[in-house]
């Protein structure tokens, strides 16, 4: 391709509304252009990208056995409101209505359509297991749509899904594509790990997400530094401390503590750690207990306990105070309301008597549920239930009878790893990948079964398996970059090869040399960008740079005197003078 | 591929609701499902048929020169409202709005987004000629989809669009995607025909359709049967009848012609061929013509008919009772509405005291435009604008003497070909490329322009070029098909090669032959689906056949016997019987 005749858009400033390093060089690459927000055209050379990407995704999905369908993008509500995501889903779900007032959504995912075609086209047991999957545009009308294509609303992802009768056949089709995806990272050329996923509101039995490492990644990851195990923070389980809780020794006292109310302020003003403040969060009880269900969760507490808990719907955790709350880990104890909802300031006074910068556990007739490394804490501080006031020398069963423990934080660097090997590291990562043993979720709910061996209908099961294409190259991006720009793996280069004569423009030599290496690099298959452009060489170097093609030829008078020119690797800086004729056998063995 | 392990989904009986045959054969030989109204899901097989023809259409149209982008499916309003679009168009536009109540629509066509695009990347006349296409997903929100994936609402398109400064640059870019187009049909092994077409309400300068020539074909298409001429009908210029009109002998005479309205009724009852009877048609005045144009466009009739024309808004069009009025054409006139709108019932009883089958254009004071071959006719029959009546013996200059002469008719076969060479052959075919020299009508709306060589700012003129992708398909099944299902043009056969081993799962002979085939043939290169299920032989034979696949080898105990199999030709029904050894290098040489 010469650059003449191409539509190469580079910028050289960075736009102001960019705000991460794959956005800001998708756009000054000239690799997509914004049409509004969260809708994005791919011009030429980011198509480029996300063609190879589709296409390596693609041959390791079929390599998997997976068998390769389109469904349409746009699908009726019907079968959204068979499968009960209809209401169940928010604004994120885009709907509309045709010209005969029929209701229709823009598909963000097809479980609801690969559900229906399978009940319809598969009926026996020996028709199974099938997987099927798609590369296709969907949609998802995100309230803020940021970070370019990174979180667009119009995106292309491959989505497979694949249909069984026993929980074994689904486990060896989800390692196969376990496998698939340890494939496609591996050559797309990516630093990526696979990590313990939660299997969220679905509640399907195992999931896990794959992550391209990146330090501006979305998500936080958690590795052993001793083993495999890795997972999403969300899902890393933290073990409950080793030992005996320290005995208490200090009487519990209130103290004023003026406009403290912060972690952090009470920590300055009482001149404590923060790992000493017991920080307590009231959160909604779960809304599908019953009163006898919540009866029994509270199978210990006192009878004003139970009548306040179920009068006041509201449950109080308790975490230290230099830990984060882990809002999924939460969302799973049987009393808290999933999805997770803090309590309204005004409930908080109501049951506490305080604002929520002086709660604490002391005294509550509400549940009471104690994170494991809070639950281990002697002589703590809380609030008072009293603004303005704090306890200090505050211990469990002394201070606080009636209490929980569970699992409720973020793990933090340093913690013992949950597979009972090595220390916890903290990384960031872009998930690019997510698979999911879905269970019966969709096919119950549709009615998917077939005959099975014994001639009885049997509902299937299902698994699930996400690539976000699109999101792959910026999450390349963010990985592979330098401060002249990106850095691609070549194995998604936009071109190969990069052709930059020095003012070819006043030296027929030059260009004759030029010419004659594009037509040579050309014909043996390279992808080469051939910078013809009446433009200063520094122009031309920094294009190519910013636009990452990994090797660049310099065709200049000097080394032209000696039959050479110079190529230079994008990826490690590396400059080597090669013989005219030996550039094509070098870019080979390369 | 094996069918065990395959999506293949054939049906033995046609589906009630699939009225054409490319659908029928669409929807056995499981290439697609109907999801909803309009809107299909293609199955593995129907996917690689479809992405075969994508790239086809890519490869040829890269050659021509055009850079792939990808823009998105969801487009905001401003942009329609800009371009004038959002009024004009219809319904069949679906329009939603997102989260934020902001308007979108899903997009038909990229007219906007990409003159958006060009306006903001390119600047300078160095830039250009510039053509830019993708191949993407479009929504169209057809009244009444029908015909399968052939109008469909959701369906594949190439469209491509370039921008020039003169007409001569356009001129270039239009004839390369003519041959683009040309190789395109050619490489997908179909019979076709570019033809002129209008140029439509956008009222561009030049266009062509290309069209495949199917029996079912939704246009008429005319060719001369001696030169290359060729156009849509709705395109095609009939001559005027040559010589002089015959003088009149007859005296004009009323009869009473009860309950005869038709043409066929009239000709029966009055014993006269329909070529002698002239039709008239009452149509709206075009709305957008002030009374000093019409006045202009009436200078030789009388101030009644200049005034009743104004007053009623209503033209007579007359045709001969054998021709069929061409509306493309009527609309052209600058006395008729466009779009053409035929008077109501009300209207032509006022204007000429009769109902529509009595209606005449004798004594009519409104504009009485006549179509070359009813202005050739003398001693003719019209209706005698009174109920039940018509004249016979009808001559113009002596009982009409206002009128003008216009091509308002459909050709029929046998006319004389416009080019002046051989007569016109009419022939069906079905619309799946078009090509368009769309003048400024975009650019001019939304000020694209660039710096010209003057470094004035100068308005570009555009081109655009559409391939109806997914239309291709079941076009290609309506010319390619028999009794016993698809007959796949090779290039685009979702397999090239099937084995069909007879009775395998009772003969390890047959078993190791059949996969030693299967090996060696896909190691070649070939595309092949192995019947490997324990199926009838009969049974995978018409499955075979259904589904197209254009070479079969079929193998038995007896012919293995003599280490050989046959070859069965889907296309030309020819059976070979060919060595063992043989296999691979036969079908390399077919």
């Amino acid at each position: 391709m010469r650059t003449s005749q191409y539509l190469l858009s580079t910028m050289k400033e960075t736009p102001a509304d960019a705000e991460i390093i794959s956005h800001q060089l998708m756009l000054r690459a000239g690799m997509v252009r914004r049409l509004a927000s969260g809708l994005y055209t791919w011009l030429p050379s980011g198509l480029r990208v996300l063609r190879k990407v589709e296409q390596i995704v693609r041959e390791e999905i079929n390599k998997a056995g997976a068998i390769e369908v389109l469904m349409p993008v746009v699908q009726h509500a019907e079968l959204w409101q068979e499968s009960g995501r209809w209401e169940k889903m928010d604004a994120e779900l885009l709907r509309f209505k045709d010209r005969h007032q029929r209701d229709f959504v823009l598909g963000p995912t097809h479980e609801e359509v690969i559900t229906d075609l399978v009940r319809k086209e598969i009926s026996s047991y020996k028709q199974l297991p099938i997987n099927l999957y798609q590369i296709q545009t969907k949609f998802r009308d995100e309230r803020r749509p940021r970070f370019g294509v990174m979180r667009a609303r119009e995106f292309l992802m491959k989505d497979a899904y694949s249909f069984h009768l026993s929980q074994e056949s689904l486990q060896q089709t989800y390692d196969a594509m376990y496998q698939a995806y340890c494939n496609i990272f591996t050559r797309l050329g990516l630093d990526f790990r696979p990590v313990l996923a939660d299997t969220g509101a679905i509640g399907g039995s195992m999931s896990h997400e794959f992550h391209v490492l990146a330090a501006s990644g979305e998500d936080a990851i958690v590795f052993s530094d001793e083993s495999d195990y890795a997972a999403n923070i969300e899902k890393a389980e933290a073990l409950p401390p080793q030992g005996q809780r320290p005995a208490a020794t200090q009487p519990k006292t209130e103290v004023a503590t003026p406009n403290a109310k912060s972690i952090d302020e009470v920590a300055a003003f009482l001149k404590r750690d923060a790992a000493a403040i017991a920080k307590t969060l009231l959160v909604q009880l779960n809304p599908e207990l019953s009163f006898d269900e919540v009866k029994a969760l509270l199978a210990n507490a006192d009878a004003d306990v139970l009548e306040n808990t179920w009068r006041s719907k509201v449950v109080a955790l308790v975490i230290r105070g230099d830990h984060e709350l882990n809002e999924i880990k939460a969302e799973k104890h049987p009393l808290v309301a999933s999805p997770l909802q803090f309590a309204s300031e005004e409930d908080v006074l109501a049951v506490t008597g305080a604002k929520p910068g002086s709660v604490g556990p002391v005294g509550l007739t509400i549940p009471v549920v104690v994170d494991h490394a809070a639950a281990h804490l002697a002589d703590f501080v809380t609030g008072a239930n009293k603004d303005g006031f704090h306890f200090t020398g505050v211990n469990f069963d002394r201070d606080i009878t009636t209490y929980q423990v569970a699992d409720l934080r973020n793990v933090v660097e340093g913690d013992p790893s949950p597979c009972g090997k090595g220390k916890l590291v903290i990384r960031r990562g872009i998930e690019v990948g997510h698979i999911f043993q879905l269970g019966d979720r969709y096919s119950s709910a549709m009615k998917a079964g077939v005959l099975n061996e014994e001639g009885k209908h049997q509902i299937m099961t299902m698994g699930c398996y996400g690539v976000g294409v699109s999101r792959i190259v910026a999450a390349a991006i963010e990985q592979n970059h330098d401060e002249y720009g990106i850095k691609w793996p070549v194995a998604i280069a936009p071109f190969q090869v990069a052709i930059v004569p020095m003012n070819m423009h006043k030296s027929v030599r030059i260009q004759e040399a030029a010419e004659q290496l594009y037509k040579e690099l050309s014909a043996a298959g390279f992808e080469v960008l051939f910078d013809d452009r009446k433009e200063r060489p520094g122009v031309m170097f920094a294009d190519m740079e910013l636009l990452g093609v990994p090797y660049h030829i310099i065709v200049g008078e000097r080394n032209l005197d000696e039959q050479k020119v110079e190529l230079k690797n994008r990826l490690t800086g590396e400059k080597l003078m090669l013989a005219l004729s030996d550039v094509v056998a070098q870019i080979k063995s390369l």
